[in-house]
This record gives C-alpha cells, sequence and structure tokens, in this order.
C-alpha cells in the first residue's frame, strides 16, 4: 500500500477502497504516514468529496485510532447533543442534566472554543474547582450516578482525529464537509452512545453561512451515524444573533443557572427543548416532540434540572454551593454599556461581530494556546423584534482591561440595527434532518 | 502572510500575488514552511492551474532560490535544449557538441534517469572516468574551451525546486502542468541562456501520454521563457516507439558516436537536428531552419561534431580515446535476442515496455537511490516499417544477471508487433510551437 498511490487515486476522483482508508489513517496515527501525505490526500478530498461508503469507513478508522469509552458498562440508553457551535451557544450546559433528569445517560466529550464559537469546557471551568479532565473511571463513576458528565477529549480517544484536525487548521482543509462530519462523529462514536441529536447552525455567528451548507453537514453526519447504527436527527438553527442574553463564559453559566430555574431567554429555551425533546425521541423515551414537551417543562420547573446541573458541578469538583447562591463565578473589573442612539425595533444582532467582540474582551482563543478570560464577555444582549427606547442599553461589555475594552467597543460598532416598525424574529429552527430524509 | 491563507486563496480558484508566490518559496526554501503546508499547496495548485503571471512569479522564485549560473562571463552566444524524456533518448549527447561545433554556447544541466526514461547523466558516467559533478570554475573552463559542458545539477541550483520535487514525487502532486513547466525552466532559466528549444515528447514512453498534453506543457514553457526574454521554441515528438536503435547507457553512448559520424538511425538523426537547427535560428546563427540543415550536416560530415564530444569528453576526465577507439564503455556478460515469430512489416514498438525491459535488465532506476548498471539495456531495435524475416532479431537484450534477463524478456514479449503489408512511421514531428501562437 504506497501512501501516495491512495493520494492519486483520491486526485483522480476515484472512491478508496475500506483497506485503504484504514491503512492511511493506521500509518498516520502511527506517524509512519508523514504529515504531508495527510495534507495532500486532505486538499484532494477537499476538491473530490468522498462517497458515504467511504466516509463510514473513514469516521471508523479515526474513531478506533484510540479506544472508546466503555459506557455500555452503565445501565440505561445513552445520548448526547453536539452542535457545530456559535455565539452564545450554553444549550449542553442545559439539555445535558435536564436530559439526565429524564432518565437519559448523557456522556458528553466537549471542546474548548477557537475563534469566535465558545467553548463547553471554558463556559464550565469558569466555575471554581470544575476539571474537565477527568480520569476515565471519575467519569463513569459521575455517568452512573449523576446521569450526565461533561468532560474534555482525553489523548486515547481519535487520536487520529486530534492530530488530523491540527493539520487542516494550517492547511487550508478545515472546510471539507467530509473531514468535518467525520471529525465531529468519530469522537461522538467513541462515546458508545445509543443516539445522537445534532445542532448544525447557520448565519453571521456560526462555521456554516447559508442553510444549505449546514443541512449538507447535517445530511453527511446523520448518515454516518445512521450507519454505525445509531439513532439520529439533526436541527439545522440560526446563528445569525447570539443565543440568549449572554456570550462569554462566567456570563452564559450565570444565564444557564436562570435557564435551569425556568428564567431562559424564549429563543434559547426554544432550541434547547427542541433538541433535547429529539434526545427524548430517539432514546424512546417518549413517542413524539410533542410528548417530551411537558415532561422538560415539569423537570425544569420542578427544580430538578438545575439540581442534576450542581450535583454535576460538584462532582467535577466545582463549588456548587457557591455557584447556586450566585457566587462561584468570576467578574470582571470593567464593565460599560453600550446604548441605543435612538428608539425602534431591534432589527439585527450580527452574531459574528458580538463574537469578535467577545475575542477581544479576552473571552476566546484565537489561537488554540492562547489563555481564556473567564469573566469577559457581554450580557443583557437585546434580541431581534424587542422595542428599545433611545439610551436603553443593547448590551453590557465585561473585561479586566481598558485596552480590551476599547478594541471590543470598536468591534461592536454597528452589530445592532434599529429600525421603524416590527421586526420579526428569525426562523430560529428551519428544519429537522432525520436519516434517509435527505 | 499567513501560510494557510495562501494555500486557502489558491484552494478557492484566487490568482496569488507575487509577494505571496515568492514569501511561500523563499518560507520553504529555508525551512519556516514546512512540507505539510507545500503539499496542500501543490494539491490546490494540481486543481485550480496557475495563471501565467503567476507561473512567472513561481519559476522566477524557485531559480531565485538558489544561485545562476554565471555563463555571462563566457563569449558567446548561450542556448540549450530540454527533453521531457523518453526512452533511447540521446538527443543531447549528439546535439550539444554539434551546436558548439556552430559556435553556440552550450551550458547544460542534466538529470539523471528515473522510471522507464533515461538520464542523460546516466549515459555519460558510463564513459570511464567522466565526471558529471564538476566545480562552477570547472565547468566555465570547459564551456569557455569547448564550447559545451553536460554537467549535473548542483545544490546551490534552485533548491526549492530540488526541495519540491522529492516532495511532488510522495504526495501525488507530479502530474500537475504548471509545476512541472516551472520545475524544469527555473533550472534552465538558471543556466544563463539566450534560448532554449524544448522536445517535449508523448506517447507509449513518455511522462505525457497525447498530442494535447504535450501541447499544453509546451506552451506553458514557451511562455515562462518568452516572459523571462528568452528566445524559445518547442517540437512536440513522437515517443510511442524508442529513438534510435538502442536504450541503455553505454549503448547509446555507442549509439551517439555512430550518429556523430554520420550513421545515425534516421528517427534519431531526425529529431536531433530539427532540435539543433532550432537552436541555431533562435541565437541567429541561421534565418532558418532549412538554412540550418547543410551546415548541420557538414559539421556532421567533417566529423567536426564528433571531434567536439571527445574533447567535452575528455574535459569532464573521461577516457576519449579509447571511446575513439571502439573501447572506454561497459559491455555486459550476457546478451540475447529476441526474434520475429514470423516474417512481416514492424507495425509496433511499444516504447513504455521496452523502457520497462530496461529498468528490469539494470539500466534505469525505479527509486532515486537506486545504482544502474551502466552496461545493461537493450541494442539493434528494429523500427516501425521496417521488414523482418522469421527468425530475423528484433532487438537484443544486455544484462549482467540472468534473473534480471528473464524478467526482461517476459515484459518486452508483446512489445514488438508484426503485420502484414506496409506500415507508415508515427508522425515524429508533431508540431513546433513559438511563442504567441498557442
Amino acid at each position: 500500500m504506497v501512501p501516495q498511490w491512495i493520494i492519486e487515486k483520491k486526485r483522480d476522483g476515484a472512491a478508496l477502497a475500506e483497506g485503504e482508508i484504514r491503512a492511511f489513517i493506521e500509518g498516520y496515527t502511527r506517524g509512519t504516514i508523514p504529515d504531508y501525505q495527510m495534507a495532500a490526500l486532505a486538499m484532494a478530498v477537499f476538491f473530490r468529496g468522498m462517497t458515504r461508503a467511504e466516509l463510514a469507513v473513514l469516521t471508523d478508522a479515526m474513531m478506533r485510532s484510540g479506544t472508546a469509552l466503555e459506557t455500555s458498562r452503565i445501565p440505561g440508553v445513552k445520548a448526547d447533543k453536539h452542535s457545530t457551535g456559535g455565539v452564545g451557544d450554553k444549550v449542553s450546559l442545559i439539555l445535558a442534566p435536564l436530559a439526565a433528569s429524564c432518565g437519559v445517560v448523557v456522556p458528553m466529550i466537549s471542546g474548548r472554543g477557537l475563534g469566535i464559537t465558545g467553548g463547553t469546557l471554558d463556559k464550565l471551568e469558569s466555575i471554581r474547582g470544575y476539571r474537565t479532565d477527568l480520569a476515565p473511571d471519575e467519569f463513569m463513576a459521575v455517568l452512573a450516578e449523576c446521569g450526565c458528565s461533561i468532560v474534555g477529549q482525553t489523548a486515547a480517544v481519535a487520536p487520529a482525529d486530534r492530530k488530523l484536525y491540527a493539520l487542516r487548521d494550517v492547511t487550508g482543509t478545515v472546510p471539507s464537509i467530509p473531514l468535518i462530519a467525520a471529525s465531529i462523529m468519530c469522537k461522538k462514536l467513541a462515546e458508545g452512545i445509543d443516539a445522537l441529536v445534532l445542532d448544525v447552525k447557520w448565519g453571521r455567528g456560526a462555521f456554516m453561512k447559508t442553510p444549505e451548507q449546514a443541512r449538507e453537514l447535517a445530511r453527511t453526519m446523520v448518515e454516518i451515524g445512521a450507519g454505525a447504527g445509531k439513532a439520529m436527527s439533526a436541527l439545522i438553527t440560526d446563528m445569525n444573533q447570539p443565543l440568549g442574553r449572554t456570550a462569554g463564559n462566567a456570563l452564559e453559566v450565570a444565564e444557564t443557572l436562570e435557564a435551569l430555574s425556568g428564567r431562559g431567554a424564549p429563543d434559547l429555551m426554544r432550541v434547547t427543548l427542541a433538541l433535547t425533546a429529539q434526545m427524548l425521541v430517539l432514546t424512546g423515551r417518549v413517542p413524539d416532540t410533542s410528548a417530551a414537551r411537558p415532561i422538560l417543562q415539569a423537570q425544569l420547573g420542578s427544580g430538578a434540572a438545575r439540581r442534576r446541573f450542581l450535583e454535576m458541578v460538584a462532582r467535577h469538583g466545582g463549588d456548587a454551593e457557591a455557584l447556586a447562591s450566585g457566587a462561584g463565578l468570576p467578574r470582571a473589573r470593567l464593565r460599560r454599556e453600550i446604548r441605543a442612539p435612538r428608539a425602534g425595533t431591534v432589527s439585527a444582532v450580527d452574531a459574528g461581530r458580538v463574537g469578535r467582540a467577545c475575542l477581544a474582551l479576552g473571552a476566546g482563543r484565537t489561537r488554540v494556546e492562547d489563555a481564556v478570560d473567564h469573566a469577559a464577555g457581554i450580557s443583557g444582549i437585546v434580541k431581534i423584534g424587542e422595542r428599545v427606547d433611545e439610551g436603553q442599553p443593547l448590551a453590557a461589555l465585561h473585561a479586566n482591561d481598558e485596552g480590551r475594552l476599547d478594541e471590543a467597543l470598536r468591534i461592536i460598532d454597528g452589530a445592532f440595527a434599529i429600525g421603524e416598525g416590527e421586526a420579526r424574529p428569525p426562523e430560529l429552527i428551519v428544519e429537522t434532518v432525520r436519516p434517509g430524509n435527505g
């Protein structure tokens, strides 16, 4: 098996054989196939794509490059959710304990923020003491006792993906739908789950800039998962304006606690409940999503979901008591409001600008190795369709550095549009993608 | 200048700016841009191509990655010929001294054989004592005194090309016409020549499998050279049957001496004289190719070209005296003829099979690091259109190893086709490509 012959075959538009894909990924993981050959193959895949059969093998080979979690030891049906990332997307923090409180086991391996999209691990690490690097046994224990655990990817999970992702980042091969889909799905399949719901976002604050791109990615991932025997569905959701009212790590945890107490922003709750309902349907807890709604509302209303979140925090070493009493989260030294220049209706909130402003404030990373300021971010974000008076705050910026605050103010300028008359909020959930309906 | 942004720009089909190309090649030469980024860019170029303006800069940047030869110190007009390679192609050995005997200075940097195509340096090294690794001063001295010198590429000439060529070989990015053209032309431009004629071969024994591919490569290279101020032309020539009657290093030197004595095979002489005539036209020695023919025939007939060849050999340390007396070349221990199974007319001689049989005999390399058996090869090759009787030799195989001989016999089986009636020799020179007529 000569690596360049495999590259040439893909370059010339042929589908690779199972043995070729497996040999390439195994060789790359072991280091016998060098980065430059993988970079050439990735660029050929960018131009030529991959068939469903190729993608199933690629995803499986990347998953098998490491060890899968042995969640089968834990009784109960397991499910997870994955989001392609957005600004203000704290859905996982609400959904995981909410689904767990309904009897679904949620073994969630999450990521860190990069660019304008936030990362669930960064948000959790803003909680004093929360550890995202549990050993496998600790993770299993938390899962078994609490029903959900959100951790980071260990070196043992899909090392081929870890290596390939870093390579794609520097070789112009990130925006390839087959490679994106395989990267996401190999990690999710390694969780040993029965069902997976995907939140594929499109818009100014998302990686996919059109609903069509989002749909193609969603379909690709749903087919990979279905082919691997998982119950699958995907929601295409809007990420043109930020989700909820906050963006930035500690600020989003505070918003999560509000949401778990039944006081979440309507758009945040709509997306969160729709995704959690999908999980209940896919795992057979309810016959359809309409049956899921009252159950989920009850778990929020009774405080069961909130208690489950605080339990998970405590089992991860986080200071749940402080958190419950409104403390336990860092606060930024500086706060600056931006105000409406005139009265009217909010007609646009550019999630891309809000995300870049968050980055400038120190809430995110431009490079993997950057440190994050957990207290930085933006709160009190107005939503499309809301009426504002002249001088009313549109958002508040939080930072620990004057220079960063000034830069963020420059960036966020123009993110908010205020118009005359009515403004319809965007269609939040564009479509539901299920296996075979693509 | 972030390398991945340049890769992304090419990936998305835009033309790169001069500064971007220069920065990439400079970084790659210095090692600050790693192989995996160059591999990704090369694959993007394979799919997206390059504009004339991009190619001019790429070629210049690769040339400037090293030092150009200071041939301007030598008086007289300088010209060279480059062939894309074939089976039995000993044209350079005849053309260089022939052109030199007409007053053209020929500073020829040649290559080694790889795959089925032979290499001029390997042929010359079959001459006892011939050194292809002259120091720059020695090279200049030979050029000044003898008018021609054929040497190998030193590390100082176009190191970016040397590095990129090795990388392309293992990343499936060899068959990209812009990259092939830039690789050839950067080395030729480094020779400090005034004129260059290209022999772009197509057919079973050539890299380009159709006349159309050959034409595209020829046009691309002619434009690069013309853009750099060189007098340029290219001949598209047939390489479906081997050129001349021998293939293999020492055997081809012996055939060269025959040709220089006026007893060359008609196809070999036709191509050699056409290319040399182009050199005389491009350097202004004659007004047109028809005026060149009698001059070239006179230089061959008088023995002037042969003497020039022997002088070059001697100045390179080769045993010219032995060579002139029919010795000085290694002979293989084993010789086996293949014979016509029946009488008829030779209707095909597959240059690809003949080339692979030569490889099996030990005359060439499958990998750069392979050693070459200079005595191995094939002689007495019949030509398309020739009549043969049953049992008449079609070719003779020469080797130093029984196993190799047997393998070569298996490979060459079927290379010769013998038909009834007439068989027209192929159209040897398909087309002449000049700047602006593309």
